[in-house]
């Protein structure tokens, strides 16, 4: 990215005066230029009709690269699931920096063509977008806000409060990858095969789950508060029992050596590019073998069914053949995960 | 806001499980409460029909409380008035927080009825939202982002591109109040009389403008930059020339004084609750007149017109009757005000 040479973002880039000109034209308009926003105005103005999905989050990641993504990519992928998991096709992003004076711009073109890339695979558009830059000590390093906006196709109805006893449970991979990434590249730990983060736009693969299902009733992404979050969710949130089989749970080795060393539980642990699904039963397995033609589907396994007995709670079935609650995370597993 | 007492936030707050759970439900909920929101999916669908106008702003302004408004009323006005600067009316509102470990709970509460209230005048409503902590001294207490999503009615087509040479220029009241009020705050500084933030919603002004005239070409509220940046943008994307004329731009003796005192340009402080508007010239009167009966719009005023010459600068007729170019800041006047 040319403009963004060595130099430091000055607080003058956050002004709105001449130097955010200058950021805005030469280093975000070349990577996202699309007429919505080089129109410059306040806001983004397109046709739209139907349902629609929006949702927001900030990232706040330590460190902003990681293996397998950055504070970038995982902005884009992010928000990209958040509207996949209200079976909303994704179209377009809102995309706000807050930057500490004197961050690298060449840092700051990095996380630029990494948003671009992981933009152009989800098939979105950045709209519009703001730039704030913070005094040294005010912000660490660099925080992006997105928020999204997507079409529900018709027909589509997915909700945490859809889960009915009788359906299954779908999980896309194995968990833990993306918070075990972070946290070993935070903590300068080693591993004997490096684990990278999971972070991936699941819109694709949620087409492809409602191509071969009408049945898909809740989906989730589980971020923040791991797999254990999720289910929980989606019991306490349908008001159903959840049952699932730890035998079935995929976890790498090296995910589960870390949480081992490190006393987490990998069901507590950050994803970015997994999802859970609850669908119908006699159309599980047939979405299971759909989502395993796609790359981010491709451990994909039914893990458990949902209940009529114990709601709100989530049970699993040890390998050793126990029963045992999984409960929400209570504490901080780790801070500045996403 | 009962749940919010004299604790302090805790990571735990943004780590997804138990505690981000409480603190949504019992913070957050109950003042923005909305069936869109409480589903607590990973998006809020709507229906949506025509064209939409979707903004998104961070807001990192300190101090976080100031006179005539705070942070979270600034977010709330900041992205109502971007949408209204498209000439859409503003419906739905994400809302983002990024919160320092140990910031006060009673603070958050203060800030949360803060939006409740601005959105309730503006009659928008939160539907999606994010918290994120972040541990002490990576983030300077509380930054808020919020992106919006509007409806543009059917023929409304307001950009900062459509200004003709004829058109004239209006202004909806006084400059630099926000920018003065939050350095005066910041730097204990004392005047004869407060200055107060501008800080409003301006959707009504907006629609009660529209309501008299369809040739409402361009909008904008001049926030950072103050009103020089927002009419350079004027002058450049429409590539038009624009003469302003210095005695008929309001500006508060309380205003001029701080600024003279300071070196400041009030033509270059930053306004939360202004807009600059460019009308056709046989519309322009009327328009001002029924701004005027609008408390936003109390001291609306043609402040000068559009011209064929000097396509792309901002010329101002001073007092003594000389002429002179109005750039775009360049520097930095005043970090961290929105």
């Amino acid at each position: 990215m040319e403009p963004f040479k060595d130099d430091k973002v000055l607080l003058a880039h956050g002004s709105g005066g001449r130097l955010s000109h200058e950021l805005v034209e030469r280093g975000f308009l070349p990577a996202f230029d699309n007429p919505l926003l080089s129109k410059l105005d306040d806001s983004a103005v397109f046709e739209a009709k139907g349902r629609l999905a929006f949702t927001t989050d900030s990232y706040i990641v330590t460190p902003i690269f990681f293996p397998g993504g950055d504070i970038g990519k995982l902005a884009v992928c992010g928000t990209v699931n958040d509207l996949s998991m209200s079976g909303a096709v994704p179209l377009y992003l809102s995309l706000s920096f807050i930057i500490e004076e004197g961050f690298p711009l060449s840092d700051l073109g990095r996380i630029v063509t990494s948003i671009k890339e992981a933009a152009e695979e989800a098939g979105v558009k950045v709209v519009t977008g703001d730039t704030k830059v913070a005094s040294r000590g005010s912000v660490d390093k660099l925080f992006v806000n997105t928020a999204g906006v997507g079409v529900v196709p018709h027909g589509v109805d997915i909700s945490a409060s859809n889960a009915r006893p009788g359906d299954k449970l779908i999980l896309s991979g194995p968990i833990g990858q993306h918070g075990i990434a972070v946290m070993a590249m935070r903590e300068g730990l080693k591993f004997a095969t490096a684990v990278e983060s999971d972070c991936a736009p699941l819109n694709k693969l949620v087409a492809e789950m409602l191509e071969v299902s009408g049945q898909v009733h809740c989906l989730r992404d589980p971020t923040r508060g791991g797999l254990a979050t999720t289910l929980n969710d989606f019991a306490t949130q349908s008001d159903v029992g959840i049952l699932i089989y730890e035998d079935m749970i995929p976890v790498s080795d090296e995910v589960r050596a870390a949480c081992e060393m490190l006393g987490f539980d990998p069901f507590h642990v950050a994803n970015e590019g997994r999802l859970v699904a609850v669908a119908a039963p006699d159309d599980a397995q047939g979405i299971v073998e759909r989502m395993r033609q796609n790359k981010y589907g491709a451990e994909a396994a039914i893990i458990g069914e949902v209940r009529e007995e114990h709601r709100g709670k989530v049970v699993m079935k040890t390998s050793l053949g126990a029963s045992r609650i999984v409960d929400m995370m209570v504490g901080e597993l780790l801070p500045r995960i996403c």
